[in-house]
Formats: structure tokens, C-alpha cells, sequence
């Protein structure tokens, strides 16, 4: 398929989008860095009484159940009702889906009530979201997963949950549940940092927010701007280590342009 | 007028004001290593049943609504009116306050229920408290407000709201309703990461808790050291980029003392 | 004694243990890379629903009670029931035992509840745990402490607490109530910025979760491994300051393996 990277980027700095994040208080931070890095304004506010009334003013919604309780699954669902209504995209992160009866059962609630744009997650989070077989050890991918077909488990998903499925992991494979790309950069550092799940799913919504019209391939642009990043910066900090390639993934992101990001992405068909 | 700049910030080394803090999870860490970094004592403390209780260990309290819900406004009531007792500085950030119905509520509840010293915000978030003309997109200020007269909104808003008030911005306006003192530290790429304003609300907590009996000069002395830093930082990082500036900031924060801050300073009676 | 330091810091690598924290949202970022980075697996998950099964999932299991509040309260204490029932290690962290009521009476309720394998404090928030004398200044050790003898509150919290008790500061105190260690590893800088005690904590549960029939020596490795760290960075970081520290610590300890620690850990019997 065409995706036209330099675009989908360079719509990203000059529409500004304002992505609304119900997210966990871990990568929180991370998150709305990677947002701003990238081009877009993030905006996190979780009470009931306000995340529709935030949604009003968005142009995507990011919904990350990593630290879920049960006040912001109400708010989640709230925020997701809005945004349909609205008709903005929607990014499900499923942390830890697997992990517990309460997150399965908040990620399922979620993809029950709310239309879902992409769903953004590690194999075990995505297969078990779709109902195929998965288990997630923490918020990990389980290694049992290792030897499965990523590509047929995001194409699977795609269809099932009827929307963009973004299985990340060594390699991305992103599908429509028809199509399916499959992404290769990104570094083994980037599992060494906790977040960068978390603001790959940022990422898509800041995408997504600016292109909404586009979101499969939004969605693809995303990711390899993730990965691309992860690569940048473990290039710069290799010899410092892990914190220092933490922010150095925000060096890469506040420089990334269309240029770089065509250049540098590493993808093929399916 | 005149501010005694360098007594001013080695008030805050000598004296390690404790500046409790009821702030968002989104840049909280960042508040508390900025409060660290300039020689004060951070401490966050949210739930109703002790956030009284800490205020009275307190110098100087801080009340930002980032993230606010229905918990933790009542706390942010609960301290400031501990704090008012204890006559020690209240200092409010009213983030994103315009941009939905509970945040302006919220906002405006704490300006009538606790005696605020001093507000900070940007020209959208203050225009707003103040009942002046402005509106919010997130949390950013909206580009309507661009051309704005920012020295008029901070003394207005000072004399309204019978405060300091601090507009920040790509100038700094701080003014007590009477006098204004304009500040042109800073820099872009503050504008470029999240926190950057919170994290001037908290060092405005630390020069007002090391210095409660001089609020206008030290929320000015404050807010000229916050730019000064963005500076420093971005002088020392430009070249990486906003991962390592965001990092440089408390590089800066760290060496800050009354000899660079004085000559640092750049502001000018408005 | 005897402290197999090579095999304790290598056995957190082969094993990768899975530590479910309960902890604040000040330094919660920090403590997850600080996890990540000694190659064990943090999990961060606080609702009561889900609380009890992220336990049967984990290795070991770190109350933080920083930014406790009622509804997290009641979390720590299903999570430690369920700790304990599976028996696997559980630390506590104090953070500001003895500031506030509120403070106190939870870190008393766990200790009362849960059976606690290792208390990580300051001397204030230990020696107010245990019932010794001690006031704590919002979340630092109080002056008045400087002049205590370390060691004889660490062997007294450690009798009286039935655990391992850690008093950390200039110099770390690690005892059983019988034996006890003196730790000279870290540096000034460690104070300067906020999480250092949070991630001592969280290292001490990678090191308990990966040899969990050794928590003792577990528990002093981790502190020699944390103040470890500390050094490297600040060796690496000093001219630039205290952010460039906050990072290089991630880096020290994405680093650290068994050889680096034997050579580097500063300790002796006391």
C-alpha cells in the first residue's frame, strides 16, 4: 500500500493537534513530552465531571488502562462516548490485558461501548482483547508468545475489533483486518525504558488527530516515527546507557520532520 | 522598583522553605526535583485526612489543578484554608482553567474560599480567573490572546483577584494591581515540554516560603529564575535537543545561586 | 557475614523478577526505570479490584506509601495479604511515617497486617515505624536525627519490627535485629534529587523477588547496588549537574552486573 509519510508527519506540526489523554500515572509524563516533541499539545485530565467536556476540544482521544481504577474507567467510557459522538479518532492502549479479571474486563467494556479507531499493544494485549489465545505476564509480552505469527494476530484482531490493530513488539505489524503492514525499526533498548508503548500509542494519536481521515495509514506513520525515534536515540546514547537514551528519544522526536521520518522508516506489505 | 535578587534566592538555599504541594501527576516529578534543585524541600500530599496536616510543617503551599477531581479539590480547600491560618503563602495554578466547566469552577471556588498570594498561570488561565475576557485551549494559551496586552490582564487581574497575579508567557508580566515588572528570560523550547509552568509555580512557592514577608519580589525574583534556567538549559542543550534540555533544566536549577541570578535577570519596571 | 553480592545481582537478571509496586505518583516513573534498568520487571497497579491478582502474578511486592490515600491504603493492605499468603517478599517504604496522622497510623495498620520482609526508610520515618524516637520534617531524615547512632535504630526497628529493617543515609544500615551492615556507597547528590529512597526500595524488591530465601543479604546488595549507581552518575555527571545525575543513574544501573558490584560495593559488619 502508499503511505505517504512526509505528509502524514509534517500534518502533525502544522495542525497542532490537541490529543486528550486518560492515561496511567507511570508514563504519564513520557507521554505528553512525546506528544509535544512530536508537534501536537497533549492534554490528561480524568475526572468524570470534565473528560467529555475536554473531549469538545480535541481532535483525538488516547485511552491507556495501565494504572485503571474503577473512577476513570467511568471516565474513560464517558471520554469515549464524546469523542464518538464527536467523531475524532479513538486509541486504545491495553495495558496489561490478561493480567486481571478488572483489566480484561475494563479493555472489553471499552471496545463494547466505544467505537475504537486503533488498538495499540503488545501480541499478549492485543490477542487477548480479540479473544485469541494470550496471556500477559505484567505488562510484558509473555514469552510464550514469541514464536506467534504477529502479523496473522494483528490481522485477526483488525477484523475482530473492527478497527486498526497495532501489534508492537521486535517488529510492528499494523492491519485493517484486509491489509497489513509490517514495521522494523525500533531498537531492544526501547523494552530496557518503561513508556514507549505507551507514547507509541501517543504518537498515534497525535498522527491519527491530524489525519483523521487517514487513520490506517496514520496509524503505520506513528509507529515507525516511534521506532525511528528509539533508533536516533540509542544511536546518540548507546555508550551512555538507558537514561540517557530515555531523553534522547525526545532529542529525536522535537527534530523529526517528514524528511527524516521518510527516509528512515524501515517497512514493507505483508 | 527595586528586588533584592541575590538575597532573595540565597534566602531559599539558607532557609529550605518545606512548599507543599496538591499538583498533577503529569509533571509532579519534575515539580519536586526543580524545588529540590533551587534548595528547597518539596513535599506532595493529597488526601483530606492529612493535607492539613502536613500545611502545618509547611513554608509555603502550592495548589495547581492539572489534573484536579472531586477528591482532591476538596483536599486543595482543606490545605489552603490550613495555609490561611497558618499565614503561610498560597500559590495557585490554575491549569487550564477556561477550558472546561469543573476546572473553571474549581479555579474560581479556591480564589473565593482561600487567600491566595499569588497566581500564576498563562494570559488564557488568568484572563479567565479574573473574569477578563479569555478562553483556553487545553492547557495552552489560545492564539487569540496573542495579541493581548499581558502587562494590563496581570495588573487587572492582580487587583481583581487582590493578589500577585503572574502571567508567564514569551514575556513574563507580574504585577501586585499597582506596579508591574515585565521579565524577558526564557526561552522557546520551555514551550516545547510540559512543566515548565508548574515548575515555576513551585519555584515560586520556594522563594515565597524563603521570603513569605516580600510575595511581589519573590514571585518576580521566581519567575526570572525559572526563565534563567530555560536559558542556561537550552544554551547547554541545544544541540541534543528537548530531551536533554528538559534535563539541563535542573543542571541549571542546581547551580543557580544569588550571583548568577542577579546578573542574569532580565526585567525592567513596566 | 557472608554476602554473595556476584550472584545476587546476577540472579535478578536470569530470573527477572516481576515486582508489583503500590507506590506514589511523585517518583513512581523513576522506580519502574530504576526496575527495568537492574533487569527485573516492574508492574504498577493500585485498584483493590485488581490489586490481590497482580500479586499472584508477581515476585515480590513494594508498598510506597508516598502519596497514600484512602482508597490505595486499603489496596496495600489486600496486596500484602495476598503477598503473604503466597509468600513472597514484601517491602515497605515509609515515606514520611511520623509527618502526619494519617502517615503514621498507615504505616503502622501494614505492619500490624502484613508481614513485612524488609522496611526501607530514613532514620525518622524507621525509627517512628518502630516506635523509637524520631520526627520527620515532611520526607527528609530531621536534623535533630544527625546525631543518632544509625546502626542501633536499624537492629532496634529490625527486633522490634520482626523484618529486615534498611535505615538509609549518608551511610545505609542494614539488620536483622541480631547482625547488622554498614553500607558507605552513594554520595551527597542522591539527596538532591527526589526517588533515590523510592527506587532503593524498588531495587531492594528486584533483589528480594529474585532470592527470596536470602532477603537479608537480598536486601543490603540492592542498597550497596543503589548507592553504587549514585557514585557511577555523579562521577559521570558532576559538571553538568543534578538532571544530567537523575539520568545517569538509569544508565549506572542499566549497566551493572556482578563483577561491577563486588568490586565497587563499601561495606562492612558493624
Amino acid at each position: 500500500m502508499e503511505i505517504q509519510l512526509r505528509e502524514l508527519m509534517e500534518r502533525v506540526r502544522e495542525r497542532a493537534p490537541l490529543v486528550h489523554h486518560l492515561t496511567n500515572y507511570v508514563t504519564v509524563n513520557d507521554c505528553a513530552n512525546m506528544t509535544l516533541a512530536l508537534g501536537a499539545s497533549p492534554v490528561m485530565a480524568d475526572d468524570a465531571a470534565e473528560a467529555g467536556d475536554m473531549v469538545a476540544l480535541a481532535d483525538a482521544l488516547v485511552l491507556n488502562i495501565g494504572t485503571l481504577n474503577h473512577r476513570t474507567i467511568d471516565s474513560m467510557l464517558l471520554a469515549g462516548a464524546r469523542a464518538n459522538e464527536k467523531d475524532i479518532p479513538v486509541i486504545l492502549d491495553p495495558v496489561g490485558c490478561g493480567a486481571t479479571p478488572l483489566r480484561t474486563a475494563a479493555a472489553e467494556k471499552i471496545i463494547r461501548n466505544v467505537k475504537i479507531s486503533v488498538v495499540r499493544g503488545n501480541i499478549s494485549e492485543v490477542s487477548c482483547l480479540a479473544g485469541l489465545e494470550g496471556r500477559a505476564k505484567g505488562v510484558d509480552a509473555s514469552a510464550k508468545d514469541a514464536g506467534n505469527d504477529f502479523c496473522a494476530v494483528a490481522k485477526a484482531a483488525a477484523e475482530k475489533l473492527s478497527c486498526i490493530a497495532a501489534v508492537t513488539g521486535v517488529t510492528d505489524h499494523i492491519s485493517d483486518g484486509t491489509r497489513a503492514v509490517v514495521v522494523s525499526n525500533g531498537c531492544a533498548a526501547m523494552s530496557k525504558i518503561t513508556g514507549t508503548g505507551c507514547m507509541c500509542s501517543s504518537a498515534i494519536g497525535a498522527f491519527c488527530g491530524a489525519s483523521p481521515k487517514d487513520i490506517f495509514a496514520a496509524a503505520a506513520a506513528a509507529v515507525m516515527c516511534m521506532g525511528l525515534c528509539g533508533e536516533t536515540a540509542w544511536e546518540a546514547a548507546k555508550d551512555e546507557g538507558l537514561g540517557h537514551f530515555h531523553m534522547a528519544l525526545f532529542d529525536a522526536a522535537g527534530k523529526m520532520n517528514g524528511d527524516i521520518l521518510e527516509k528512515g522508516a524501515k517497512w514493507h506489505d505483508a
